[in-house]
């Protein structure tokens, strides 16, 4: 059972979105390179206004199990590539200011004030949805970034694994959280930066693709033609599986060679389709007039 | 800036693998369906053992920044979809604990005890590795989870959509927070359930591709076709991307018709590359012996 807990009673009162963008930190900590230290300044700049909130919105934010210091989780999450990007913490105004600016709003602890991610860098998170888990207490912003959310310019503040460090490979750079999709598309990468330093030996699959277009462009034909026929030849499930991963190797490394992120073609799936996964867009933009 | 941060000093104990497997509780709460309350004879079992722990490990609990309670919010991460699973709280004997046994263990604040994810309910989140932030004060458990890991029986803790609440939808059932993929994953899905309900009215697209296994397995070797003479043809960029999402989107229809998840291909793809993104697998248990 759940822990009881003391809603916060807090005054209805959020900043208007432009005071938003008034501080000098970003990530949560200040960043020296992006702009002056005017914090003093534009706290005097800040201007708490008492606006009405939607009585839904109150409501809802009554429902959320704040602790003892007003507080919930609140993780930043990118809505195509599922990357954690950041988490901070979130109190009644923040959750209240992200839900009306649709800006990933988070409380700072230190400062005790409100910040917008995004506010000095210009890399805001631009929430689509805003989630709640099973006790309430744990809140996700799943948004699309404007760009890198890190402080440090790295695309997630995720960058130190734990095992790297424990295997003292700190030294060899930084490695972000990845997926398994962004993990293979990040080793394809790594294959044609290899290949671009004129690395010599024996090529792996990946480079001979890379190198053959020709070669590619069969793989790909021929894997999408294995992938009909498991459908065709009533082949096994696993089997299926497989070809779908092989098919989908090859076109992320004929992706590559374009210049195509896993998360462009992901956008134009969410573009394509609501987020809702229940409605889809009628009116697709594309050559295919048909609805889905 | 930062704010300092004191580091917690805690004794070099963790509880031994076997001992996190005693309590009744699963995802921070109990469920009195999965078992009795013997939280306080669980506890009287519990010995707590000094055993020694790796320098290396030492140092890196150390140059966690635990909050003044000694904790750090630790995040649960299905590392082939990029799910958040749950989020949690984990203190020096947790993240020690998790890096041992590579479940997934928290620190419970009303129960003041480790607990491990699935000691009740079997449904262990694997950990294949551990991310650290920028800040060192969260902490990723990237993993593979056995089964579902919300103690409602959702596939994850985030199933509230906010702007669901406030659009007075909650009646019509939770939603997961999806990110793109899995989104359209789950719009094919839905297409499939109709289907199997019967509904009448002109098909969707989906709809068709699901009813005529010729029309989509033509559609999946014309878009694989269509993507290779992005290539071929040296056409830009948007086009490839544009090209991909048809061919993944045909795909995964194909899958659906399958019973294969997308999960099910990247744990493929998973398997065949490291998750290192940098090291790959040698030994290819595939048709194609070729190294990658």
């Amino acid at each position: 059972m759940a822990a009881p807990y003391a809603h916060m009673i807090q005054s209805a009162t959020v900043l208007r979105k432009s005071n938003l963008y008034l501080s000098r930190y970003d990530c949560g900590k200040y960043n020296g390179k992006r702009g002056r230290p005017h914090v003093a300044f534009a706290s005097i700049q800040q201007s708490e206004r008492n606006i009405s909130i939607d009585p839904k919105v109150e409501s809802l934010l009554d429902s959320v199990k704040w602790d003892s210091k007003g507080l919930a989780v609140a993780i930043a999450q990118n809505v195509d590539t599922g990357a954690i990007l950041m988490q901070g913490f979130a109190n009644r105004d923040a959750l209240a200011a992200t839900i009306s600016s649709r800006k990933a709003t988070f409380y700072s602890r230190s400062r005790s004030t409100l910040w917008t991610k995004g506010e000095t860098s210009n890399n805001f998170i631009n929430v689509l949805d805003v989630f709640l888990d099973c006790d309430r207490d744990s809140i996700i912003y799943l948004g699309k970034p404007d760009g890198p959310t890190c402080h440090t310019g790295s695309e997630t503040c995720y960058y130190t694994s734990v095992f790297d460090l424990l295997k003292e490979q700190e030294a060899k750079g930084s490695r972000l959280a990845l997926t398994s999709l962004y993990a293979l598309e990040s080793t394809i990468s790594q294959r044609e930066a290899e290949l671009a330093e004129g690395e010599t030996g024996k090529p792996s699959w990946t480079k001979r693709l890379l190198l053959d277009h020709n070669l590619l462009c069969s793989k790909i034909r021929e894997e999408a033609d294995e992938l009909c026929q498991t459908l065709e030849n009533n082949e096994d499930k696993s089997r299926a599986a497989s070809e779908m991963a092989d098919l989908l190797y090859h076109a992320m490394v004929l992706q590559a060679i374009k210049g195509v992120k896993v998360e462009d073609v992901l956008e134009v799936i969410r573009k394509r389709f609501s987020q809702s996964g229940i409605e889809e867009k009628r009116s697709r933009a594309s050559k295919k007039s048909e609805e889905h």
